[in-house]
C-alpha cells in the first residue's frame, strides 16, 4: 500500500482563514437575475476575481508563506510556476518581508515576468521543459535553503484555497451545491473540505475542459490519470492533480463533469455581458457545464467560484 | 432674456431617491490600489456599469415614469432613443406596469432593438435622421398621449441622475473632486447638484472627448454649442447639451477638460485590467483626463462616476 499522504483537515483551513483573512480581500459574492433565469437556478458567484493578483491563487500562497517557521521564513520561498501562483507568491513573500525565487520558461510571456518581477520577485528563467524547470528548482532549494511551495499538491496551499469556500458559505447561506473548475486540484480539495465540513448535505462538482480531461479520468478511474497534450483555452486548468488533492477529491467530491470549449466561452462571455466582470476561462467551467446540460440545475441554490480574472485582453475568443 | 427653465434644486435629489433607491441597484464603490498608484491619488469608482440596464440611465428613466400622476401614466410613456436610455424607459415602464412607446433608427444594432423588446418596450422603426426621430416621437405623442421623457433634458431625469453622486458620497465619504463624463450632461447636471449641496468645497468636473467636445466648448463660450460631426469612441457622449442641463452645469460645475480618444482607450483597458470590471468607453473618459494630465489628480481623493458597461465585445479597441 502506498504511503497516505499527509493531509489538511477541516481545523486547517479555520487555522488558514486567520492568516488570509489579513492580507487577502474578502471578495464579494456576486448575483445576476438574467443568468438565473437562462438556468433556471439561483447562482451565487464567489469572485476570486478580485482577490489581490486577480486570483485564489493568493490566499493559498499567502497560507504558506505565512505559515512558515521564522527561522526558515528568513531563507525564503521558491516554485516554479508561469502562472498565477508566480504572481501570488512573490505578493505573499513581500508582504513578509522575504524573498521569493520563481522559475519560470523562458518562454512565458513578458506581461507575467513584468507581473512577478513587479511584486518584489526574483525570477530564474530556464528552458521550457518539466525537467529544466524541475531540475533549476532543486538547484535553487539546494543554494539558498528556500522552502518549496507547490503551486497545489502543499498542505498549507490547499488549506488557504477553502478559505474561499468557507467565505461564499458564511456570506451566502446554505447551497444545494458548490462548484469549482479543476486543474492541479488545490481549490476544489480546499472547497471540498470547507463545504463537506460545514455543510455535509451539499454537493461538491467540479467542470474540467473536455480537452484536458484529467481530473475526470483520474476521478472515474480511481487512480491519478496524467494529463497529456491537453487542449483549452482555459489555460489555468492544464496540470495533472496531485497526490495530496486526489486524496482529498477522491474521498469528499460528488462528481467531476467535462466542457466543451463552446461553452466555456459561451459562459464566460455570458458572464462578461450580463455582469460586466472579467473573467478568466478557466472561471467560466462550471457555469459551462450547467449551460452544456451536464449538472442538474433546476431550482437549485448553486455556489460558483470564479477562480480568477488574468488573461490578455488582446486575444480574446470573441 | 431667455425664459429661464424649471430646474431641479437638491431637494428633487432627495426625493427621486426614494423612488430610485426602491427600484435601482444601490451600485458598489471600488477602489485599486494599482490604479491610485499610477496616478498618484486616491480614487473612488461608483459603479454604475452594475447598474439596472447596466447604466445610470435607469436612474433617471425610473425617476422620471414613477413621478407621472396615475392618470396620465396609464397612457403610457415614450421616447427616441437607440441606447442606454431607451432600454432603462423600457424597464421603468415595465416596473410600473405601464407602456413604453420607443422609437428607433432602422439601422439600430440588433442587440439594442432586442433589449427594448426584451424590457417589454414596443418599438417603432424609423429612417435614422433626426427629424424623422422626432416627428414619428411628435406623432406617437398625439395619437397615445403617451408622455415624452427626454434622455436627458428632464427634470426628473436630471434629479434622478443625480441619486448616483449622492450615494458615492454617502458610502465613500468626503471627497476632493468628483468627475463623471458628459455628453447630454444629464449625469454632469444631476452630479454636480449633489456634491455642490451636501459638500459644497468639493469640485466637479467632467471629461469630454475631443473628438465631441461642444460641451467643452459650450462651457467656455458661455452657450449651448451644438455637437456637429462629433466622432470617438465614446458613443454615449455624442449628443449635445440641452438647455436645462446647460442652465445647471453652467452655474455648478467647476471645469470641463477634452481627453484623446487613446487616453480614453488606455484608461478603459487600466480599468479592464486593473479592476477586473468591464465598463463602456464612455465611462473610461474621466480617468482618461487623469492620465493625459488635465485634472491637478496628486493627493486628492477623487470619485469617478463610472456611466456604465454596455458595449459590442466582438468590437473592442484592443
Amino acid at each position: 500500500m502506498d504511503e497516505i499522504p499527509f493531509l489538511p483537515v477541516y481545523a486547517d483551513i479555520e487555522k488558514a482563514h486567520k492568516i488570509v483573512g489579513k492580507y487577502a480581500h474578502r471578495t464579494p459574492v456576486l448575483t445576476c437575475k438574467g443568468i438565473d433565469r437562462i438556468v433556471g437556478a439561483r447562482l451565487f458567484f464567489k469572485c476570486e476575481n478580485f482577490q489581490k493578483v486577480g486570483a485564489f491563487k493568493f490566499r493559498g500562497a499567502c497560507n504558506a508563506v505565512f505559515s512558515i517557521p521564522e527561522e526558515l521564513a528568513r531563507r525564503g520561498v521558491a516554485t516554479h510556476s508561469s502562472g498565477n501562483h508566480a504572481a501570488a507568491l512573490a505578493l505573499a513573500a513581500s508582504m513578509r518581508d522575504i524573498r521569493a525565487r520563481i522559475v519560470m520558461p523562458e518562454n512565458s510571456p513578458e506581461i507575467k515576468k513584468r507581473a512577478v518581477a513587479g511584486y518584489g520577485g526574483i525570477i530564474t528563467l530556464c528552458t521550457p521543459t518539466l525537467a529544466a524547470r524541475e531540475s533549476t528548482l532543486a538547484q535553487i532549494v539546494a543554494e539558498t535553503g528556500a522552502t518549496e511551495i507547490h503551486p497545489y499538491n502543499n498542505f498549507h496551499v490547499i488549506a488557504g484555497q477553502g478559505t474561499a469556500a468557507k467565505e461564499l458559505l458564511e456570506d451566502a447561506g446554505e447551497m444545494d451545491l458548490v462548484m469549482t473548475p479543476v486543474g492541479g486540484g488545490g481549490l476544489l480539495s480546499g472547497t471540498a473540505l470547507a463545504v463537506k465540513h460545514l455543510l455535509p448535505g451539499c454537493l461538491v462538482i467540479a467542470g474540467e475542459p473536455a480537452g484536458a480531461d484529467d481530473a475526470y479520468r483520474s476521478f472515474h478511474e480511481g487512480r491519478i490519470v496524467p494529463s497529456e497534450h491537453p487542449r483549452t483555452i482555459a489555460d489555468g486548468l492544464l496540470t495533472s492533480l496531485g497526490e495530496r488533492t486526489f486524496a482529498i477529491i477522491r474521498d469528499k467530491v460528488d462528481d467531476i463533469v467535462t466542457v466543451s470549449e463552446e461553452n466555456i466561452i459561451n459562459a464566460m462571455r455570458l458572464v462578461w455581458e450580463r455582469m460586466k466582470i472579467i473573467i478568466e476561462p478557466s472561471s467560466a467551467v462550471p457555469l459551462g457545464a450547467i449551460l452544456e446540460g451536464k449538472i442538474d440545475a433546476t431550482d437549485k441554490k448553486i455556489g460558483i467560484i470564479l477562480s480568477g480574472g488574468n488573461l490578455d485582453l488582446g486575444k480574446l475568443p470573441f
